[in-house]
C-alpha cells in the first residue's frame, strides 16, 4: 500500500502537513489550498521520500515560483560546481531546481543535489536514458521503452520531486512538424530525442503510448509530472504554430488523465515567443489544460541577445506571470553560449525573481508590494541600512556604494549634494537636517 | 530670420533633409514621415547648429528609440569618464544621450559630449542653473527666472538637441502633492528643485508662467522640448496618482501650445509603475497629449532590486513600448546606488535595446524580426560565426564560448554531444554530418 499523493489526499478531503506548510508560507487558508490541489490548479511537488520542509506550492493564487536549472555536461562532468550553483540558486531564492546533468556520474550528482536541496528537485529522465545508451555505444533511436521506464523508476527511488516527460511529442505532432515551415525545428533535447525516435522507428512515443505505466510510477512516489513541450518554438518565427499547439492539446488531455489517476501534473510552455503572443500562450494553456499550473521557460522575447537572455527571459516571464503563468524557469546569461557558471546562475535567479515578484505585485497578491513600499520609504528617508536589508542582492548594493563612495554619507554619487530626495525633504517636510547645496550663505 | 524648425517645415509641406534621412533609416516614405512630424506625432530632435547626420526620428510608426544618460556629479566631476561612457553607449546602439552633469566644468563637459556624439544630445538646464547657484553659495530657492532662461539660451547656443523642462510642476500639482499620501514624495531632481522653489517662494513655476519665453528660445534653435514629469512616482505605491496625472494634464496642454508655436515636443513619463499599470500610463499619455511622442524612464516594475534595475527597467520598457511608448530612457544597474561606470552604461544600453527591439517585433514593425529569424537559422545550422555576427554583444558570446570550450566545435558545453540541434537535424533533415552520440557502433 503506497501512501496517498497530495492530489489523492486533497480529493479525499485530507489537509496534509505539506498543504498546511504551503498554506502557511503563502498566508492562505489550508482548506482553500486543499480545494485548489484537488482541482488540479495547484501542485505540491514532493516525492514521498523527501521531507515536508522542502515543499513549495505552484499554481493558482500562489506566489509565482522560479526554477533554476543545474547539471553537468559531457564537457564539464564534475558534480562539485553544480553543488556550488545549487547553493547560489538557493541563496538568491530559487523555489525549485532541476538537475539536467548529462555528463559524469549522473546518479551520484542527482543524489547529491537531492540531498543538499532545500527545495523540490526535478529531472528529465530521458537525458539519463540517452546518456546510458550513448555510453554503451548505442544510437538514441535504439533506446527501448523499458529502459526509459526503468530510468524513470530509478529517479522516483532517488527522491526526485518532479520529472519532465515529453509525452505530447506524438506521431501526429511530428507529422505536423515535418510539414511546417519552421525556422529552428526542434530545440528541446527531450523533444529532439523523441522526434528522432519516432521518425526513425516509425512508432508512437513510448511515453504517450504507455502513459498509464508512467502514471503508475509517478503515483507511487508522488512524483509530479511536468508535461514537457518538446516541440516548443526555438525562435520567434516558430511561436504559436500548429506543432506547438497540437502538442499542447495532447498535454491537456494527458493532464486530465493524470488527475484522474491521482497524479499531480503541471504543463511546460515556451520558449521563444514574441512579446505580443506571450499572454495568448498562457491563456490557451489554461483553457486547454483546465487551469493546470503553467511552467514556462522564459519566454524569450527576442533571439538576438546571447549573453543577456536572463533579461530577455525576465521580460517574457514577467508578462507571462501577469497573464497567469505560475512557475518560471530561469534563463541564465549563458543560455545559447555555454553551460552556466555560478555567477551566471546568480544572475539568472535574480532576473527570474524580479519577473516573478513584479507579476505578484501586478496581480495584486496580498502583501506582495510591502517590500517595495518599505524600500520606497527607506529611499525617501535616505536610510541606506534599511535599503541594504530590503535589496534582493545586498552585497552588490554595498559593494558598488563603497567603490563609488559619496562625500556626504546620506546621498550617493549619482547626484551628490544635488540629491532630489534632500531637496524634496526640504520642500515637503521642511526638514532642517537637509542642507541646501547653496550652504550657509543667505 | 531664423531657419524653420522641423515642425514648421513639415507644416509648410517641406520635406527637410533630416526628414529624408530619418525616412531612409526607417524604411518609410518621406512624405508620410513629414505628415507625422506636422501632426506632432514624430519629433526629430536636432539643434540648427548640429549636422544632419546625427538625426533620429522618435514617435509613431518608427523604431522604438533608446536614450543613455551620462554626466558628472560633484563627487565624480571629470569629463573623461563620461566621454568613455559616451563611446560605449554609441557602440551598443544608444539613439540619443543626455548630459546630466552636475559636477566640474559643466559647459566644457557638455560641449565635449555634443562634439563627440553621433546621435542627438539632450540636457536638463535646471541642473546647470542649480549648480551655478550653489557655486555662488546661493540657495536653490533664490534662483531667478532670468538665470534659468539664460542657461536655457546657453544650452541652445551650445547645440543641445532636446531639453528636459519640468513645466508641468504647477502650484496646483504641488498642492495636490502636499495633500497626497505619497510614500516617496518627489524623486526627480528638477521636480524637487521646482517643488521647493514653488513652496518656499509661494510663486508659480517660472517655466510654466513664462512658457512663451521658453517656446521662443526653443523655436530659435529648434531644440525639441521634452516636457519632464517632475512629479513622477518614486516607488510603486505612488504610481498613477493625482499629482502625477495633474502634471500630465498640464503637459498635454503645453504640448499643444508648443506645436502651435512651431516647437517640437515630446512628453516624459514614469518612473516606478506596477506592471499592470504600465500600459495604462502610456494610453493616458497618448490620449491627453494628442499622440505626442512618449519618453519613459524605465518604467521600473519593482523597487527591490538595486544592482539590477536595468532588468527591472527592461521589463517595464518592453511593456510600455508595446503599448505605444516611443523612446525609452535606459536605467543602468547602478541606479539607486551610485553614478554608473562604463560597464554599467553598457549593460543599461543593452537592456534597453532588448526592450525596444522586443517591442518593435511585437508591434509588427516591418523588418523588425529579420535579425531574430537569421539568428534562429544560424542556431539551427550550428553556425557560430553567423551567431556572432548577429548578436547584440558579439564579444561576450565569443569570450564565454572560449572560456568554456566544447570538445566538439559545432556544439556548446550546455549539452555537448547531446545537442538538441544535432538530434533534430538527424531526425528532420537526415543530416549525415550529425553523429549520434552513440557513435559508430550499430
Amino acid at each position: 500500500m503506497t501512501p496517498q499523493t497530495q492530489l489523492e489526499a486533497a480529493l479525499n478531503g485530507t489537509v496534509t502537513p505539506e498543504m498546511r506548510r504551503v498554506a502557511a508560507d503563502e498566508g492562505l487558508d489550508a482548506e482553500l489550498l486543499r480545494r485548489r490541489v484537488a482541482a488540479g490548479r495547484v501542485v505540491i511537488p514532493k516525492n514521498h521520500a523527501r521531507p515536508t520542509e522542502i515543499v513549495r506550492g505552484i499554481g493558482e493564487g500562489l506566489r509565482v515560483k522560479i526554477n533554476a536549472n543545474l547539471g553537468t555536461s559531457k564537457d564539464l562532468p564534475e558534480p562539485e560546481p553544480e553543488l556550488e550553483k545549487l547553493a547560489t540558486a538557493l541563496e538568491y531564492g530559487a523555489d525549485a531546481v532541476m538537475d539536467l546533468s548529462t555528463g559524469g556520474d549522473l546518479r551520484r550528482t542527482r543524489r547529491l543535489i537531492i540531498e543538499r536541496s532545500t527545495v523540490p528537485v526535478g529531472t528529465v529522465p530521458i537525458y539519463d536514458a540517452a546518456v546510458r545508451a550513448a555510453g554503451e555505444k548505442r544510437k538514441l533511436i535504439h533506446l527501448t521503452p523499458d529502459e526509459l521506464f526503468e530510468v524513470i523508476e530509478e529517479h522516483g527511488e532517488d527522491g526526485v520531486d518532479f520529472i519532465t516527460v515529453h509525452c505530447g511529442v506524438s506521431r501526429r505532432a511530428v507529422e505536423l512538424l515535418q510539414d511546417s515551415p519552421r525556422v529552428a525545428g526542434v530545440v528541446s533535447r527531450g523533444g529532439a530525442i523523441l522526434t528522432e525516435w519516432i521518425v526513425r522507428n516509425g512508432a508512437e512515443n513510448p511515453l504517450l503510448e504507455q502513459y498509464d505505466r508512467l502514471l503508475e510510477i509517478a503515483r507511487r512516489y508522488d512524483m509530479t509530472l511536468s508535461l514537457g513541450d518538446g516541440l516548443r518554438p526555438g525562435c520567434l518565427a516558430d511561436a504559436t504554430d500548429r506543432p506547438q499547439i497540437e502538442e499542447l492539446v495532447t498535454l491537456g488531455e494527458l493532464a486530465r488523465r493524470a488527475r484522474e489517476a491521482g497524479v499531480q501534473v503541471m504543463i511546460e510552455g515556451p520558449g521563444h515567443v514574441p512579446l505580443d503572443q506571450v499572454a495568448t500562450n498562457v491563456k490557451v494553456q489554461k483553457a486547454l489544460c483546465d487551469g493546470a499550473p503553467f511552467y514556462v521557460l522564459g519566454p524569450l522575447v527576442t533571439d538576438i541577445a546571447p549573453g543577456y537572455d536572463h533579461i530577455v527571459g525576465a521580460i517574457g516571464g514577467a508578462v507571462a506571470a501577469l497573464a497567469g503563468a505560475d512557475f518560471l524557469c530561469y534563463v541564465t546569461p549563458a543560455e545559447h553560449i555555454c553551460l552556466p557558471d555560478t555567477e551566471h546562475v546568480k544572475h539568472g535567479v535574480i532576473a527570474s525573481r524580479i519577473a516573478a515578484h513584479a507579476a505578484d505585485v501586478a496581480r495584486g497578491l496580498p502583501g506582495a508590494r510591502e517590500r517595495d513600499d518599505a524600500m520606497g520609504r527607506a529611499r525617501c528617508e535616505l536610510d541606506w541600512e534599511k535599503q541594504h536589508e530590503l535589496a534582493l542582492d545586498p552585497e552588490t548594493l554595498a559593494d558598488w556604494r563603497e567603490r563609488r563612495r559619496p562625500t556626504d554619507d546620506r546621498v550617493c554619487t549619482m547626484c551628490s549634494e544635488l540629491c532630489a530626495i534632500k531637496g524634496m525633504r526640504r520642500a515637503l517636510y521642511g526638514d532642517p537636517d537637509e542642507d541646501d547645496p547653496g550652504g550657509e550663505a543667505q
